[in-house]
């Protein structure tokens, strides 16, 4: 390490700038090759950076001269000379400074992956034959062939069919929906004389997305990949505009096979770093891959916050630096329960989007946490100047809730540049509900009597709750889903009420990772002797933590000391609630004895 | 929004680089007064910088004249320019150009604390005067009337004092032990000509330091502070090298009083910003102001990333610029369990202390992540020039393992720049003793029997604990005394064993804040049904978790259960075991399916 390599950057845009924003504290340096201004160089100041356009093959040249290795921010660059810099090498001074040599600079990814993903018809070429699924296409000719070959789309497809630019367009722009063989003669009109290949309709329900990390050896024999987890993305006017992870409502083993994906079609390709895979995902749960970017992508920005110990930017230096571990490998679970990104897109002035960013400071809650990213550009109608992040510790769809006001001033923001009328198109959103922390649930409603003491005490400790009716006999799979729904939402203790045959505590508590209380409910016969024992007498591996018979009070009173292990606020409340108790049983021995016992009794 | 703040900030070293590594992705622009390559302007590229030395009072004009509030990373400023700048103003070119007007820039925190803090004899006088905790100390008189002057201090304070300079020394240097009159020969030498005050010596049990953020308005009324968590701080070589939070081994109830300390401490002075308060504990359990800082400081760097939400960098952009919103405060909850802030020196060489860098990627576990922050400085024998945190999910202990190898390769480094013999004097890096999270008890040895098999749980989940015999009948004294300790200490969770009148754990409820389990022990009568009534029907007020009679296991298991609901590393722990329990069930079911019941009883 003494002597520190150098990473040439071509392009310095918002990704550049956040790699450059990653490598700052790791010491690693970053040479630019972009505008003197750009977003990238404003993150990192030093005398290694190039001014100039990316796409200029004597200042990639100029910039390979003073690097150890070369990576992208985009992929519409020069590949030519990015293959002859990596294979041939360029001429260098000696180090003494009286002649020249050749030096090879290795570019990551490799310029065979970025060349083949420029050409989006022949990377899903690429992808079906290496057993990927993709959308059946078929290249379009050019010029007088060209009705002829729509035609034959439109046969081999049918209606609506796709029709896309195979080069040079990016976040869905160049895309064209042919409805009908009417269509066709709008097709020059929309498409101008690019290069077109026809995609047969893919019916979509929603667009997933995840970033892999590639890694192989100095001779280019493959390592390993390692996936981030899957997010879903929404895409609006033909950009990703908010990420979700996880996706909402989407089955694991759907994100686990969509992951899988994933990683085969970036082990398929050449050269070290992070790449983004975007799906479809079938009404029919079929994956399908739509594209890939190789580098760093706006469905990763959230790993900033939400993997904060290898977000995509440090893994990308990492791969092409060949700094991961090879037995250890990168740790990329997230730290965090779920994730939103939002893209601050440029509304229709030059400040719209400051109310967004004010917003965001004022979002932050208990259980959620807001990070704004600026890229320092200038804001223009509908330009990605800026992202946010929120990071939650319960579910995406609580946090959905808890980001809503963020959600609904993009729609303002967005509905104001396209000039709609808002009142009429802006989606209402609910205001977020407290996420419980205690679940409440007894398997009759004749146990409520007893179980609102518990409910009452709950209320008195400010703590946030649900209350359920589910019946361990009467509602077995209801029980089984609850149980399972509060565990993965956040919630920290459960409390079940039930009489005689008492099974629900035990069965929830078999369910469920978290501590469930049971407060054995007095039936009809046995004086409660039977709920105490259904309850408490749990075989051994599945603890219920157990009440005195009707005792609700206590159940939510342990629950509270429960929390309290968790968030120092309940466990303050505790101690004042014991130091009460306290006083007033002194109180009365205070009172018994001014009084004395006779006239002690007559008051009570 | 639309025009942008500038924060004129005075001084461009490690602490202004992370405050420009936390401004830039906020869109908050700052510009530096420090030399053309200080490791803040490496972060943060852009033309409102001045090149030249914040101790120059021309430069600080100029760089008043382009912002709208100075701040500093720094004490050892000039405050008379400041004092004017806030107060009188400077002269700059009106908006036409044609003439000049006056222009007053806030400085925050205000000129008035700098110069307080500057004198560190005068900040604890004013600290005493308000009613702050500190040591007794006393002006020395310089030249002749020296000698008599540390007399007094000897006859007042007695030996070993501490003689300190009043102005200009930091990281504790300029400070000198006196053991006894027979030094007061030596302090010439050692101090020069200084102005110097002694203090009566501290016998410290640990040094504590927490961060404190303060606002107030345009005017200069206190709003608020907002005082982060208190650390443990570690000093070699009169430098803060490690920082552990929360502290080792220091019970809650004195962090808590630490906090509060900080918070009055800081609301006493003047401006907005964030302060490092540096606390002394006694082994009395007394707080002691030591010194405070009017800045961002190594003791909260452990915030990036462990309360990265409102690090300590970006609370001084939000209280400098009133981005705080006054309803809603800062959330300063931290994200992690634990972490532990590590300095990285200077070694021998400069390359010496690559290989702690390098370890860094090598340490990170599923349940702890590693954070390098470099400070693009050149490596001097001593100097500051990264540092390391570490976040965990589970204890401060337990982190402190997971890190144990960086802290050796920290003392390695450190003994070879000082020219130790390494085999004699490098520490055994003392594995620490896990502060137990659960204590288990009961009445009599004869319990132990059943105990066991919980304590056999809590070695196999990792969970630090104890084990202690304390009987309700026998040794109510010694029990009480026991419960209030556990409690005090942050112990999580008591698991208490009685058979009969089994009154123990019950009573133990009855004392602490914490969750107690009781378990039943079948004692010679009644099958243990006395035992289970006795431990679960409690009265109202003081719930005790109950399990089944003899029942240790489930006991134990529900203790790991609580854990998990402030641990995460818990959590996972346990849903690994039911994922385990289940699989046994399961392939016990194929067994006597594949073999027949009559073959599976006979192989049992």
């Amino acid at each position: 390490m003494s002597k520190k390599p150098v990473i040439g950057l071509l392009g310095g845009g918002q990704l550049g700038r956040m790699l450059c924003e990653a490598a700052g504290p790791l010491g690693i340096q970053i040479a630019v090759l972009d505008a003197e201004n750009c977003p990238a160089k404003q993150a990192n100041q030093n005398n290694l950076h190039i001014t100039g356009s990316f796409k200029d093959p004597e200042k990639i040249k100029a910039l390979a001269a003073q690097c150890d290795v070369l990576t992208v921010e985009i992929e519409h660059v020069e590949t030519e000379i990015l293959e002859e810099i990596a294979t041939k090498g360029i001429e260098v001074p000696t180090a003494d400074g009286k002649g020249t040599t050749t030096k090879k600079v290795p570019v990551h990814p490799s310029w065979k992956t970025i060349r083949l993903i420029q050409d989006k018809y022949q990377q899903k070429e690429y992808f079906a034959k290496n057993g990927i699924p993709v959308a059946p296409q078929m290249a379009i000719e050019s010029g007088n062939a060209q009705l002829d070959s729509l035609r034959e789309a439109g046969r081999r497809f049918g209606f609506p069919l796709m029709l896309k630019g195979s080069k040079g367009s990016y976040d869905g722009r160049g895309n064209f929906k042919v409805t009908g063989p009417e269509d066709f003669e709008k097709v020059a009109e929309q498409m101008g004389d690019q290069p077109l290949y026809a995609e047969k309709w893919v019916p979509f329900q929603l667009e997933l997305s995840a970033m892999v990390v590639r890694t192989e050896d100095d001779d280019g024999n493959f390592k390993a990949v390692y996936p981030y987890p899957v997010v879903e993305t929404i895409h609006e006017d033909s950009i990703c505009t908010k990420v979700f992870y996880p996706p909402r409502n989407v089955p694991e083993d759907v994100t686990e096979r969509a992951q899988k994906v994933a990683s085969d079609v970036i082990a398929s390709l050449w050269g070290r770093g992070v790449f983004a895979v975007e799906m479809f995902l079938l009404p029919d749960g079929q994956i399908m891959v739509n594209e890939v970017a190789p580098r760093p992508h706006n469905s990763g920005h959230y790993t900033i916050e939400a993997v904060p110990q290898m977000s995509q930017y440090k893994a990308q230096l990492y791969s092409i630096l060949d700094r991961v571990p090879l037995e250890r490998g990168l740790n990329l679970i997230p730290r965090v329960s779920s994730s939103i990104m939002l893209n601050i897109l440029g509304g229709a002035d030059a400040t719209s989007h400051d109310r967004l960013v004010e917003l965001a400071d004022e979002t932050t809650d208990e259980y959620a946490d807001v990070y704004v990213h600026l890229y320092g550009k200038d804001s223009k109608p509908g330009r990605k100047i800026g992202h946010i992040t929120a990071t939650g510790f319960s579910s995406v769809n609580r946090l959905s809730e808890i980001t809503s006001p963020l959600i609904r001033c993009m729609d303002e923001i967005r509905l104001e540049r396209i000039g709609s009328d808002h009142s009429a198109t802006v989606s209402q959103v609910a205001q977020p509900k407290a996420l419980p922390l205690v679940a409440v649930t007894m398997g009759s409603d004749s146990d409520l009597n007893v179980m609102s003491a518990g409910l009452k005490i709950l209320d008195e400790f400010h703590v946030p709750y649900e209350v359920r009716i589910t019946s361990a006999h009467r509602t077995p799979k209801h029980m089984m889903k609850f149980a399972e729904e509060k565990a993965a939402e956040g919630c920290k203790v459960i409390i079940a009420g039930a009489g005689g045959a008492a099974h629900l505590p035990g069965m929830l508590a078999s369910e469920v990772h978290i501590p469930v209380i049971g407060v054995p409910v007095k039936a009809s016969q046995l004086d409660g002797m039977d709920s105490l024992l259904s309850i408490v007498q749990m075989p051994r591996g599945i603890p219920c933590a157990t009440v005195g018979i009707n005792n609700a009070t206590n159940a939510a009173l342990l629950a509270v000391r429960i929390l309290g292990v968790a968030l120092p606020e309940y466990a303050g409340r505790m101690r004042d609630y014991q130091r009460r108790m306290e006083t007033e049983v002194l109180a009365k021995d205070r009172k018994i004895v001014d009084a004395g016992w006779r006239a002690y009794v007559e008051g009570m």
